[in-house]
């Protein structure tokens, strides 16, 4: 235990001790099931009551109302930026609109573009993706098909704290990053899709959660297991789900239940943890420059600048000596980016925040 | 310990116990890493040391030639079974040849009907999937991508034990369910595939072997997560990949080099534990009777049934009451199947053998 260190990954990323022992508890024998979770068959009586145990407690969390089916899949986010305008735009004579506030959104419309017609109905890219869009300011398609969005841009670190108004087209978002991290009224979606990698579980698992009448358009041309509906009427094993992630997503929902107390709680949290790296910035004088606007900077991603890439490259290294680890931005940008996910402990927080305020005073 | 079962699952299937106890050890800390396996960045040095040492093993292990390569990807074999014709038959005006032994086969063929022009150059079906085809009764197209082949099929129990001649069309063969549990001639294959849960691993991690002319076939029209290249070209992090599958891809390659001594000591035990049960079921004066040919049964799924459901149901109540546990026959063909993949031991299947020549004494 005591060589852990603080892990600010962008994901995969730092996951909840009791977790994390209880997996270790487990591996060989998950109780009552005689064999280890990563041997048992998905078809039989242990693993399905370990996959309907972790939707019960996904449904609890976010209130997910019975109109909308949960799945578990693989492929990450990067396999949803196709399986969405597959199953939702492709031979449906509309158009689909892509709101893009950072890197990943882009990275979506990219393969949107192979599916059929889509209009970027917002783009933040003009001001180096710092802003959410302003009331009025979205051009939606005529015949949308539905309406993108990434809820939390991890390169750039801007967030969605509400939804935008779409009316009555369906609200398709990418969670991957903010997924358990707060409560999200999923009623305002038509699809909502997450990697578990962030705040969810390991790298392998994705959920999806979707609106009834949506898993009714995809064709049955697509290849099989990019086909919603065929997850939807196999319980997410119309193949071998990736049943240690799945686990690991249900033990991470009892802990955020039983442990945090809820989404609500959990996201209070976070809203402390991440106050207590942008009050160092604000109060900086400039020696730390955050990307984003006040209004939507990102609770989970905490992206700044220092005033030259010299201090930065300096930063990040007395940071790693202090156990203070991962924290270079993203390849495509550089900087410096603190992941501050549900499960950072604000112990992390706090000596990133003091080791910010002793290197601004060193430097 | 004393709680585990003699496993005979088709997979998700048993592992090796010190495979799962260097998993349970190192769950908190993976060794100077300072965070779990689940935790790490997969572009961060401890995971790519993990990546690169998983590839080096199984290159050892299968002795795979510099011109092809290895990769580490998600949705397993039925993702495959869509990849395969999308990157080396769409578009290409030839047609792919399919060789059906057995259920999975005829799976593949169905994703491969979707992409272009498919012919099948063999088919068991008429005689029920208990044989191989004899020499010279392959019907190859005159124009062929690729044969398609599938070298174990666990549903029916019938392996091929050498490659068919296919001259110089590609070879492509789903090896999920007999993968690493042989040597298999690497070069007499253009692409090779197997999800990791019989022999290989967790569920949720799927090996790739893909000859390098072949990838320069997929069109980048296509999903990006569904062209091979961009898997290729970003050694397998086109994507986060499966983390924690990968690393233990590698803790088993590990184990069956340094605890095994390689594929050709592992065929050899697998040969001894098949022989164990089918001994039992050729001396059985037909109250067992094998599905598929002798020289084609499986040494991974030993598949048979018993003189009548009832003796069969009652067969698998004793089965379980001995802790000899998921015997039962795949729900598409009932019967039993015993899956006696690698991690197996011996005494769980000379454990199956008396419990076989008990229950027929007895009945």
């Amino acid at each position: 235990m005591s060589e852990r260190v603080f892990n600010f990954s962008a994901g995969p990323a730092v996951l909840p001790i009791p977790v994390l022992e209880e997996i270790q508890r487990d591996m060989l024998v998950l109780p009552g099931a005689g064999a280890s979770i990563l041997e048992i068959s998905h078809r039989g009586k242990d693993f399905v009551a370990v996959l309907e145990d972790a939707e019960r407690q996904l449904r609890d969390l976010l209130a997910i109302p019975n109109n909308y089916k949960v799945l578990f899949l693989q492929g990450g986010s990067r396999l949803q930026f196709s399986m969405v305008p597959m199953n939702l735009l492709r031979g449906s004579g509309k158009t689909a609109d892509y709101l893009l506030t950072g890197s990943w959104g882009k990275k979506a419309l990219d393969e949107a573009v192979k599916e059929g017609a889509t209009h970027v109905c917002w783009d933040g890219k003009p001001h180096n993706y710092d802003r959410l869009p302003a009331a009025g300011e979205l051009q939606l398609s005529d015949n949308s098909a539905y309406v993108h969005i990434t809820s939390n841009e991890t390169i750039e670190g801007v967030q969605f704290s509400t939804e935008p108004d779409v009316g009555d087209t369906p609200l398709v978002a990418d969670l991957s990053s903010d997924f358990l991290s707060r409560p999200v009224p999923v009623e305002r979606y038509g699809l909502i899709y997450a990697c578990a990698q962030k705040n969810a579980g390991p790298a392998g698992v994705t959920v999806v959660i979707i609106r009834d009448d949506l898993l009714a358009l995809g064709d049955k041309s697509l290849p099989g297991m990019l086909l919603y509906r065929n997850h939807s009427e196999n319980d997410s094993c119309y193949n071998t789900p990736p049943t240690f992630g799945v686990y690991v997503v249900g033990l991470i929902a009892k802990w955020l239940q039983e442990e945090i107390g809820g989404l609500a709680s959990m996201a209070e949290r976070n809203q402390e943890k991440a106050a207590l790296l942008y009050d160092v910035i604000d109060d900086s004088d400039g020696f730390y420059q955050g990307h984003a606007a006040r209004e939507c900077r990102s609770l989970m991603n905490v992206t700044f600048r220092l005033p030259s890439e010299d201090l930065e490259k300096s930063f990040l290294q007395q940071a790693t000596e202090r156990d203070l680890c991962s924290l270079a931005g993203h390849r495509s940008v550089g900087g410096i980016r603190a992941s501050i996910y549900n499960a950072m402990p604000r112990a992390g927080v706090e000596a990133l925040r003091d080791f910010m305020q002793e290197f601004r005073q060193a430097n």
